[in-house]
């Protein structure tokens, strides 16, 4: 696949996961891929946990169970409704996950570009995040971001120390296939905006409220 | 370039830029690879204001400079004169400047995916930079991420109204060539990990300290 193939065949995966396994070399240069985003200061604040363990796993799951009825307590009846057709998440189905973290402390204390900024190391973490779901789309890959947790219950469950800090829980492995365009936009939940509604030029010139 | 040469190729740049123009064609592709980044509950939260005004580019430039001062302050002797010989920003020699923002009502109120994790709406921000930033090196252009700079100086030079949050300002412009190695590195700042510092299997073993 071309680099642009790459880029906009990339989706968000939760229902299209097979289980099966990821060649190790495989799996390697997908994380290689992650660990070669840039960062703030060459710090290079992210943390890869790997976790296949099915009682993990598992209580991970309940947990995001839990919020997903937090949220859905939230909506109006119509968008609950449409809510509860959606799946947001693969944590069982999928191959493993890989839990991403950001630690503060890497690198410090004069940590180059992030005096100003102090969120400016979550943000490598992110970028990092994305060359993995990238390359692991380039390998044929599914990856689901999950983020309906406590940051809290995660650190707890798989011993993080503060102040490090849980980014993603990211669902990873095979798929039957990619889907052609976001689940969110199929099911109706939000429609992608067009290119020049985000576009500015010289100044923030508007608010499109969308 | 296959998509590995891509990743592996990208580079923050500071000191090679021509401010050559950019073909409009290949802006465009730059900027939707940007906008085709996955966000949470598709929100799509980011904005792109695209910077060629000189007088713009001097005040945020100096305002830069000034930072720089101030982050070099804090250093030890030794640190600070190593400091002194890395260029952190190519702000007027670059073809232009792309400003990323972070809108949290974008999608609001309820954002699905982010009732529990406030940030996730600027993660995905930054998913859109990594986006632009590895589509930019394809096209044969290059990247340097800026983050000497308040915010709030920022947000009034451009005229972001709150809550918007500028993220970050990307010098994106063609330049002479990519360096081989980041320039943190090369000038003796900071080296890469191996990635095996930053493996961990279940459960969060340990803290490398590094």
């Amino acid at each position: 696949m071309s680099f642009y193939d790459v880029l906009h065949r990339r989706r968000d995966t939760r229902g299209e996961f097979t289980g099966a396994p990821i060649p190790p070399e495989v799996l390697r240069r997908v994380l290689g891929a992650a660990h070669a985003a840039p960062s703030v200061g060459l710090s290079q604040p992210w943390d890869f946990i790997l976790v296949r363990d099915e009682h993990t796993r598992r209580a991970f799951r309940d947990h995001v169970q839990a919020e997903r009825s937090v949220f859905a307590a939230g909506l109006d009846p119509e968008r609950a409704e449409l809510f509860e057709r959606i799946k947001v998440e693969g944590i069982l189905e999928s191959t493993l996950g890989v839990v991403v973290t950001y630690d503060p402390d890497r690198g410090s204390p004069a940590v180059l570009g992030r005096h100003a900024i102090a969120d400016a190391g979550l943000y490598s973490v992110c970028l990092a995040i994305q060359n993995l779901w990238l390359a692991a789309t380039a390998e044929g890959l599914g990856v689901g971001w999950v983020s309906f947790y406590r940051e809290e219950v995660l650190r707890r469950l798989l011993g993080i120390p503060r102040p490090v800090r849980p980014v993603a829980w990211l669902c990873v492995g095979p798929v039957e296939r990619l889907p052609d365009a976001p689940d969110l936009e199929r099911h109706g939940w939000r429609n992608r905006l067009p290119l020049e509604e985000v576009l500015h030029q010289e100044r923030y010139t508007r608010r499109p409220g969308r």
